[in-house]
């Protein structure tokens, strides 16, 4: 027997026509470079971003073809997440943190052929041009300065194009439609493409009550870069649901985010924990008797708040807590474009207390629908969902890659059923949640036991003179390998490495758990995406 | 360039293992014959429903096969609604409210092989037993009572299977997983099959946050029968997110549901209007000081109700939000899985008054995504969304039906460009708002101008001496067509026709579209599901 229902591909194309019908009103907000807002509809998204599709087609994109963007977060970049698919083209992120030559490096290894680019960002551009020869630069003027005679202009290209009579090229929902970059926390950086039916299908469950839990009458913040993995696939979302947007465009300085928070108060907004932490820092510092801040900001009460990317310290979840707003812990990865697991309040664990739910919201969460996830231990079976054993995260699902971009399948990445090989280390308990505890490169071996550097810095950071900490292993003669906890205190505070092991006795690790050697830094190395950069922290200490 | 994404399947399999990984402490409530209630965990559901599809395929079922159920809204309904389809088998849910020969007509027509029954059903059973031989009877023992000899008994069965060596047969995921008829309102039930995609994505997109909402934390009381559209999909929604079910069983007399909402409080509901109709008219009566049931009941404040499958008498909206209860209206068929269009609060409307408010949501609402709508006038053109310009409503989407089982393609249900006719007459406004004025086959047309019935049953019956209205269109010599409207009036009530022909120029309506004939009645004739049943007003008033 056959099912009787339509072959409809899911495609990109109809979320933006059903924004342009349903939602035409609904505002759209940027910061611009000089720190005043742009307000935009959803109906001149509409059709900007049909114009934009007609332009690329004007200027010979063919389908499948990449398109860079190189953009902070602001309309024309949601413009060009809807526009460069509908035209047939492949938006890839350009990631404006890594390093001039890495973004080279990208750029040919994706072959772009036309990039997007801001006009404050046209600088940087210039770094790293020689690297790789983009057929057409077009410039977003995004400052409102006159764009240099060399190059495209965005705004006079969409100008020219008739949206109207624009027509969506036929597609398959398997077609490709954004490409992004992973962090290179661990290596090179590695290609994912993303498909329609992917991200349509993740933003289907990505939007869910439990999760990012989007309705029309929201107001979403993305602080997240839209070059992290799809800003984490919340434009998509918000377009789908009508959702007001606020973008921050280059500000992301704590001052800056928290004027912004104060004036367009969001109701959810997500970034990597490092932005969390300074922002909530600086708002609390505010709140004293002689600061000059007294007074200039407001937290919106009830907001959400999604943070992921790395682990996210339970102090942090306290800290926001305290001013009435939940921050949602999420992992995922590129790979997964990204949402894997989400930590929400479960039905089960409304009796529990604070603690309880505090100990929960600082883990990973649970799997979302459509993502098989299993825990393999080092002899390869599945470890059991009892809280203690641990294993590397293997995934599964229809919006998680089988593959990297030009990158042949290795059984390092890829196991010979099929599963993605996360490269992350974790426990799950009998409720789902996952727990993780490292990276398999970053597990620390000594005596023939695992040390999970991971809970040695949670540990650490929730002593009171110390603001952050990241430990790694060095070479040890005798146990093979020891953990070494790299320290920055907080400004005027004090504490020695023998205060620091009692605290970690104190706190529940065994004795020959604790390191036994401490480096006191200024600051612990970022990745371009606000991760612990232990390779850095390696190569420094390499014993 | 390809897309670097898995495939992988979509699959009700996928939902099931989640529920039974993730929400094994989470509960099922069934109310059994003698109206006390039964408690069963998601882990058992798990099991139970792994051990009916293992006990399927000892049987005998082969990929595709039909498996008919006839029963309540129960947990072994639920355990149909996972089991057959994961032992590859296509779940046809029957209509215990049609005549035993339209049963036994479309058990034929879907040519089921086996049929699960309720053992208070086996009477109705024995009705049409001579119509369709199924292979296997399996009787689920709901009233506790022996299973007669000649039958299956479902939990010997269960008991009997291993559900832990069970292994889901590999599937496609435009695999049929379901079957079900349309309500026959307008002429013969047409069957209509869902695939595991087709659930998978209904499932997704009407479980988000602005329609059903669907939160673990949730309490579902789904009334809608699981025969009719797959209780509006609701048993896959609440396996996906874990929230607690309540099955009302066979008690859906007022009284008994007011009993199940006051004893487990849901916080959301599912029924067609009728249903909460008699609801709210029973609870409002209670609260007279010399009602015998006075404090009897309770209201859940804050519940969202589900209302669909007819219209929403906007006066049934105000009347449960007096109580602290929103009701979602929902406009959706058979052929479309069934949600389309749903009206819930927009942010465009945050400003607008009550009244402004109440109208809204006594329309049919917005598409949800997914759903490509269209309103086709005579001339076959698309009528502009101006809220005024009415045509057929045309759909088209991964999750709406392409044909019927066993029916040739027809223009008159579908376009030559592969939408849906609904047969559902509509305009849209601006913001989207779907407004249905009639079924195709309703609309009266008199010299030359429609008149919507709809319209004018909507408007009498908010006369205070009406309970019920229906307006057909009898034949004219003059005017080829005019209105009568058919009237219950409420008991101890009178209206004269000069007085709700009064009404009717009150609230707007021109002279030449009210009716100058009523006729006064006991009550609407009523379809399978609750509809007015105008074919039997027709027949009765021919003229
Ligand atoms: N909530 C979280 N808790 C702990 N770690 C997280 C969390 N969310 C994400 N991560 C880490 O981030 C990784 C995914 O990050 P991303 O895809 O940006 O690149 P990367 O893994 O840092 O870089 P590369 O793969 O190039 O080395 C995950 O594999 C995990 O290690
Ligand atoms: N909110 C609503 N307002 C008005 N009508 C509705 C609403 N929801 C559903 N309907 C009506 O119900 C129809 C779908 O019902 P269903 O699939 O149960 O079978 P039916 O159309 O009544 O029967 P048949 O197709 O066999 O004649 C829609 O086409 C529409 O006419
Ligand atoms: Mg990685
Ligand atoms: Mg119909």
């Amino acid at each position: 027997m056959q099912s009787t229902m339509m072959d409809v591909p899911l495609s990109l194309n109809h979320l933006l026509e059903r924004a342009g019908q349903l939602f035409a009103q609904n505002e759209i907000v940027s910061r611009l470079p000089d720190k005043s807002l742009r307000r935009h509809s959803f109906g001149a998204f509409y059709r900007r971003t049909r114009a934009l599709a007609s332009a690329l087609r004007k200027l010979g994109l063919e389908k499948g073809d990449r398109v860079a963007t190189l953009c902070w977060n602001h309309h024309a970049h949601l413009e060009c997440y809807f526009g460069i698919p509908a035209a047939g083209g492949v938006m890839h992120t350009l990631n404006l943190r890594l390093s001039p030559d890495e973004i080279g490096w990208i750029a040919g290894d994706a072959s772009d052929r036309f990039l997007v680019v801001d006009d404050v960002l046209l600088p940087l551009y210039r770094q790293f041009a020689h690297l790789h020869a983009f057929e057409k630069v077009i410039v977003f003027p995004f400052s409102g300065a006159a764009v240099p005679r060399e190059f495209a202009n965005y705004e006079a290209l969409l100008d020219a194009a008739d949206a109207d009579a624009f027509e969506y090229a036929p597609h398959d929902e398997n077609d490709p439609v954004a490409m992004c970059y992973t962090s290179g926390t661990t290596g090179r950086p590695k290609g994912v493409v993303y498909s329609h039916r992917s991200t349509v299908l993740h933003t289907l469950v990505a939007s869910l009550g439990d999760f990012w839990g989007l309705r029309g009458t929201d107001v979403v913040l993305p602080v997240t870069p839209m070059f992290h993995a799809n800003c984490w696939g919340m434009p998509y979302g918000a377009v789908m649901m009508g959702v007001k947007l606020v973008f921050p465009g280059p500000h992301l300085h704590p001052d800056d985010l928290l004027d912004l928070i104060t004036q367009e108060p969001p109701t959810l907004a997500l970034g990597v924990p490092t932005i969390w932490m300074g922002l909530i820092q600086t708002y609390d510092a505010a709140q004293g008797e002689a600061s000059p801040n007294r007074g200039r900001w407001k937290l919106p009460h009830g907001m959400k708040s999604l943070v992921g990317g790395a682990a996210v310290p339970e102090s942090l979840i306290r800290a926001f807590n305290k001013h009435g707003i939940w921050i949602l812990q999420g992992w995922g990865m590129t790979e997964t474009s990204p949402v894997c697991t989400i930590s929400y309040p479960r039905a089960e664990l409304r009796g529990a207390d604070a603690d309880e739910r505090y100990r929960r919201a600082a883990m990973a969460g649970v799997p979302v629908p459509l993502v098989d996830l299993r825990v393999r231990g080092d002899d390869g079976t599945s470890q059991p969902w009892d809280g203690k054993s641990v294993g590397e995260i293997q995934v599964r699902g229809p919006f998680i890659t089988g593959s990297y971009h030009e990158v042949p399948v290795a059984p390092d990445k890829f196991t010979a059923d099929g599963w993605l090989r996360t490269g992350d280390v974790a426990s799950v308990d009998s409720l789902g949640f996952v727990r993780i505890t490292d990276r398999t490169k970053d597990l620390i071996k000594s005596g023939g036991e695992w040390i999970s550097s991971v809970d040695l810095e949670n540990a650490i950071m929730a002593h009171p003179a110390v603001a952050e900490a990241a430990v790694i292993a060095i070479p040890d003669e005798k146990w093979s390998e020891r953990p070494l906890a790299c320290v920055v205190l907080r400004p005027g505070r004090e504490a020695s490495p023998a205060e620091l092991n009692a605290h970690l006795l104190k706190s529940g690790f065994a004795k020959w758990q604790a390191p036994e050697r401490y480096e006191f830094i200024d600051a612990v190395p970022r990745t371009s995406t606000g991760k612990f950069w232990k390779v850095k922290l390696r190569e420094r200490f390499p014993r």
